[in-house]
């Protein structure tokens, strides 16, 4: 994996894939499934994103105030929903599904090798946390395989249906 | 248009389409292109957005509390990148654009009949509207156009680069 440029961050979030949240907590890393984020900032990149005080991911997130975003490629759709089917609270899931993880070089959870980008976040506003569970991140690092620049993602539409990117379109536009 | 149950809201907006936003003030309505936005509940259903305050469409959103997020189909792509590269301050956008409306229920700003789903929105939570400008929404009403159900959504990617809905994934969940 490679450095992504800072600015080129929301081209990844903005279009609203599924990704997968990781933390660690006391040596222990978790990872959960997740379509409830957004852009807040270019650059720095911040995002937002809202994690249930029913997820184990929670506590972690609340506690050590850092975590990865980790993008999957369309074709990881399986294993992404079973990761979201079952819980930190009794399952090693890195083990359960054969993730492949590296370290991160700012923050403590992993980064995942099988999504094609990676993004190391700390937590840098928490007032909406007991309101809505609604954290925001700052990208301190965002890491790209190049290979898999253009891989397809998942957009879920409930219930375990998901739409995978179909045809690109390419519109004139003055605006990032 | 046709009552959207509360609790599918989430079903339109979980998988980051690109949306128009519609606000009035003085009762001059307007509407914006919009990404960054993501669920916060499904009931009632909460979403935030983020609207910069170099956007027309900010301080009417802040002043009146009130506004319209529709969804449009895949095939609406030019025109909702036209309505996203000019300015309420300077243009009337549903004469420009030609947007057929109707109005809301429960709030000043129109619907938008060119789009397959319409959210008509409370805002609930200006605490991060100074710092990052994310605003909390509660749905107050949800349409549909039953004919349109399944309207393909675009996803942006950067730069006028939207992906289209693809394929659809059906695989076994047992969560929402």
């Amino acid at each position: 994996m490679r450095p992504l440029a800072m600015g080129r961050v929301y081209q990844l979030i903005e279009p609203g894939p599924v990704v997968l949240l990781a933390t660690s907590r006391r040596g222990r890393p978790n990872v959960m499934t997740m379509s409830w984020h957004m852009m807040v900032e270019f650059t720095p990149p911040r995002l937002a994103c809202v994690v249930s005080d029913r997820n184990h991911s929670f506590a972690a997130l609340r506690a050590t105030r850092e975590c990865v975003v980790a993008v999957p490629p369309a074709a990881m759709a399986r294993k992404v929903v079973a990761i979201g089917n079952c819980s930190g609270r009794d399952t090693d899931k890195f083990a359960r599904f054969g993730l492949s993880t590296r370290p991160a070089r700012e923050v403590a959870p992993p980064l995942i090798e099988d999504c094609f980008a990676n993004l190391e976040c700390r937590v840098v506003d928490t007032r909406l946390v007991n309101a809505h569970g609604l954290f925001v991140l700052e990208v301190l690092r965002a890491w790209i395989d190049p290979a898999r620049r253009d891989a397809k993602t998942l957009h879920h539409q409930g219930w375990g249906r998901f739409a995978v990117d179909g045809r690109v379109l390419r519109l004139a536009s003055g605006k990032a």
